[in-house]
């Protein structure tokens, strides 16, 4: 593979979204800089700048500043055509001046930011490595001033364009489940299994898988971040399917528990217990109920099964751009731990509800959707049977 | 999925390695403490933390210090199976100590740093974000100090286990792609192309694929980082292959250019200019010359062709368990730029020679291979034809 400039991560793909989607996302942008006491802020998440400038790739830095209205973008040559693509088709936020790098990424920055009027600039603290830090804060001498989640809290809320693709990518996700079926066979390897599902996913169409497949059989199902292994699947297994895809740059995910031949009586209860404690969690899942206590119905429905101990996990997580993001549903901090905004149900969130129970030696059950809040609830993303199918 | 406490990255598969490989690399990360000044460190890239514990996680923390011969190892409840099995197996450095969080990572962290002896802390400042840098120095109230690539340049010579590893899984990389060939016809779109290939490396046995499996057809494979989109391979396309494998926590990489139907006097001219780019870098990769004159065989070569301007990228990049790490097989930083120990052709380095060349609207040409450096030249870790094969 070619060496990349920047790391891992991905390229451009085909571009969408009109510019006002992302003149939006910058406003807000802008409006959180002065709560945040900075004048400018530096976007190097990659998400986070493909979430405000609609270009994907592997490196790169954005310069939202509270004086200029021109957005710098810095970007290494290998993303030219992408990002000319992208402004000739208007898909990116108004007064986009790209800036292609020379020497190294950061020695351009480090201009850019000099140029500017920026005197305490705002730089993403989970994003930014401390090496970069330190070089920058000796290079620009102005006030560096980290500041946590600012994108991140605005992709909590998907607006319609994205709720779109999400919706569309949910349907996919549970047809390829459908699908997935047929290829979940006794005598086939969890291995075997995990590639058909991840075929399946490539072929409805998405991108690539959202993550590593999960195909967990038998004992294996009961732990709750199996790789495929070369185990056959047997009668009797329960198997845990864990799959997800990527449309368009958006994450799905989901999971269903079968059985290789007729469930066992454990398997029933076991499976019984998490569909309840989903759909008791979905049901508690009402704008402005704190997050943590749609993990608390899940929880306490499998408490009343005796299986408190048998679920350790969070119920669920948000997902979007990346496959784990915010809001948490799970369990509160700490006793004394603040709520904020991000942790109520609130309409445009998107979150899987995904309870589980894990018998060690014996076998596990996860039930997992994605789930749009809306102002009365919640919609489905990934509509499909929870029955206990038998293959 | 369900959510993972740390973040992307795997969880623990199948244990390997003896105590003695892993001893002996602790040994010499305690020997770099002093020359760094500092008398312990934290190691939370995943990488260097599985490369020094034999542990592969999503999250962790290693601290070695000067003065206790006992290591930290901090994980979390998800992880006790498999760094016990290790442990049984003794498949771990000596002297590891587990420590499961209680709370979050981070403040077990913590106190781990304060009932130790250490009064300046190494950190990894490639790994660890100005977010945890910030909370940790006031957290511990002693000297935070960030030392840059410590562990990444011992991983820059592989050791015999290492090596071991890499042969085998260059082999199987050829084989796979020999299979591959199968997989390229006519008629078939470049996604189609790269979901075989996926299963031929699951197949053959490894883990998962390195990176995002390249198939660029026509013009396509002009971009160097295309994505297999749904473009039909057509009469007359070249098509770049592009792919990789993880086998036992390493990876291997490997890239090979075919055409549809008879090569057109361009495509084969391209071909062998690319051709003898490679074999005059790997020619020129003799113990103790610098790595930027192994780019300058393959880069002078093309310019004979008159095809200079036509070669993007650099020649090669190191690889082990990260499929881009350290050395930089590329052209010198800069006029003052000084050479170090790594910059240097020695043996025990592995690294890529790919060179290729793209012309925009038309398509290109690469050429890859992994390559040990030995005491007297190199080997060639993914033997496989390099002809202009027509499919």
């Amino acid at each position: 593979m070619v060496i990349k400039v920047g790391a891992n991560a991905i390229d451009s793909v085909s571009p969408r979204g009109d510019s006002s989607v992302f003149n939006s996302r910058i406003r807000r942008v802008r409006r959180d800089l002065e709560k945040n006491n900075v004048d400018g802020i530096v976007i190097g998440g990659s998400s986070n700048l493909f979430y405000l400038s609609n270009l994907r790739s592997s490196a790169g830095f954005l310069l939202v500043s509270v004086e200029s209205a021109v957005i710098h973008l810095v970007i290494d040559f290998r993303y030219r055509t992408a990002v000319n693509d992208l402004l000739e088709a208007g898909f990116t936020p108004s007064n986009l001046e790209v800036v292609i790098v020379e020497g190294s990424y950061e020695e351009t920055l480090a201009n850019i930011v000099k140029d500017s009027s920026v005197q305490r600039l705002g730089v993403e603290a989970d994003h930014m490595s401390v090496r970069l830090w330190r070089w920058l804060s000796e290079r620009v001498e102005i006030d560096l001033v980290p500041v946590n989640e600012l994108v991140e809290r605005h992709r909590l809320l998907k607006d319609s364009y994205e709720i779109s693709i999400l919706r569309r990518a949910g349907e996919l996700l549970a047809c390829a489940f459908q699908e997935a079926l047929g290829a979940v066979r006794e005598g086939s390897t969890e291995r075997e299994v995990a590639q058909a599902i991840d075929q399946i996913i490539g072929a409805k169409g998405f991108e690539r898988v959202a993550f590593e497949t999960i195909v967990a059989a038998g004992p294996n199902s009961a732990l709750p971040h199996a790789h495929p292994t070369t185990r056959l699947l047997q009668r009797g297994d329960l198997v845990i399917l864990d799959f997800g895809g990527v449309l368009e740059g958006y994450c799905v995910d989901m999971s269903r528990t079968v059985t290789v031949g007729p469930a066992t009586s454990t398997a029933s209860r076991l499976h019984q217990a998490v569909r309840e404690a989903q759909l008791m969690a979905m049901a508690a899942a009402v704008p402005g109920v704190p997050l943590s206590d749609v993990d608390g119905a899940a929880r306490s429905t499998l408490a009343s099964y005796g299986l408190a101990e048998r679920f350790g996990h969070g119920t669920g997580h948000g997902l979007g751009l990346d496959v784990h993001e915010l809001p948490r549903v799970s369990r509160p901090v700490g006793e004394n731990s603040q709520l904020t905004e991000g942790d109520f149900v609130t309409a445009g969130m998107v979150f899987t509800v995904e309870p589980g129970v894990y018998l060690p030696g014996y076998g596990g059950v996860r039930i997992e959707d994605d789930v749009l809040a809306t102002t009365s609830g919640i919609d489905v993303l990934t509509p499909s049977t929870r029955d206990l199918i038998q293959v």
